[in-house]
């Protein structure tokens, strides 16, 4: 007699196949390796963050552990696979609304982990009281997180004119973004 | 035989009576003092900049003073009557945009002390080589620095809703202002 394989199950075909959304937690200083080979590579493009190109390391994860920041990372099988940043936009009277910046492994793209990211900065925002998020700069070419934010309830407020320099298509505009929470 | 004061000479009476432009030139080390003399009621009043109101002098100071800040002062025979500062509003593919903050002496409103430094700053931005200067946080019920900014070419490019928790006024607008130059 045959083994019964689990993948011969009909109640496990009947799983969707949309991947499991991935954890998401606060991140620790152990994360730092990993994070920045997530950012390596997005800074290093200069394609979809106004940073420069050749930031060293330290810098980089300074700047993304802000101390205005807190960050979160996106793992699957302890695999951590993006990171993202929420703070507040302005201090004093401009704290209520939130900016956030999300970063992607490159080989993870497509995956939802993007998503996944927006959903819980949404949540985690109306935890913390905030109003609204807005988005200063996102790079007009970078269509792909365009349509996704657009997805997640974002509207576009305005097209800051040539406001990006890309590395391959010229000056082009970076868009603000926004949510009323 | 009267005294000829020179009040009563005709050649001084026919001078306009525009005040002569302040002189503006970049702050030294020694301003900090008649700097925080600007920012302190500005952010103690909380109505304009989205700081917070009980900000210490040296953060204050620490924060116009930003490393990435060129720190201007206009002054009226050794007096310091305003300050502003110019920076890349973005780093890396965004680094060719400009963003200033102006603050006026209050006992120095209406004296043209903020136009005369919008218009250096533009002249000085060009010299720099950007391309274009925005601010991201004009608070809506500053009507009357949103009249001057755009007196001097400013555009307003949105409206970003209820941002600013106003002291009095409570959640109002701020506006993303711009100019190519």
């Amino acid at each position: 007699m045959q083994p019964s394989w689990p993948d011969s199950d009909p109640a496990i075909h009947a799983v969707p196949a949309t991947p499991m959304p991935p954890t998401i937690r606060p991140a620790t200083q152990n994360d730092s390796p990993a994070i920045w080979r997530i950012l390596e590579p997005t800074i290093r493009a200069g394609e979809t963050y106004p940073l420069p190109r050749d930031m060293p390391r330290d810098s980089a994860l300074a700047y993304w552990h802000a101390p205005t920041h807190e960050v979160f990372v996106a793992e699957e099988n302890t695999e951590i696979l993006g990171t993202y940043y929420i703070r507040p936009n302005q201090s004093g009277g401009g704290a209520h609304i939130a900016n956030c910046g999300y970063m992607t492994a490159p080989q993870a793209t497509g995956r939802g982990i993007a998503r996944a990211m927006c959903h819980h900065s949404l949540q985690h925002a109306r935890e913390k009281n905030y109003r609204a998020i807005q988005f200063n700069f996102v790079v007009a070419t970078n269509t792909r997180a365009i349509a996704l934010w657009h997805s997640c309830g974002f509207q576009t407020l305005t097209r800051l004119p040539a406001a990006f320099h890309h590395p391959t298509a010229g000056y082009v505009d970076a868009l603000v973004m926004f949510q009323i929470l």
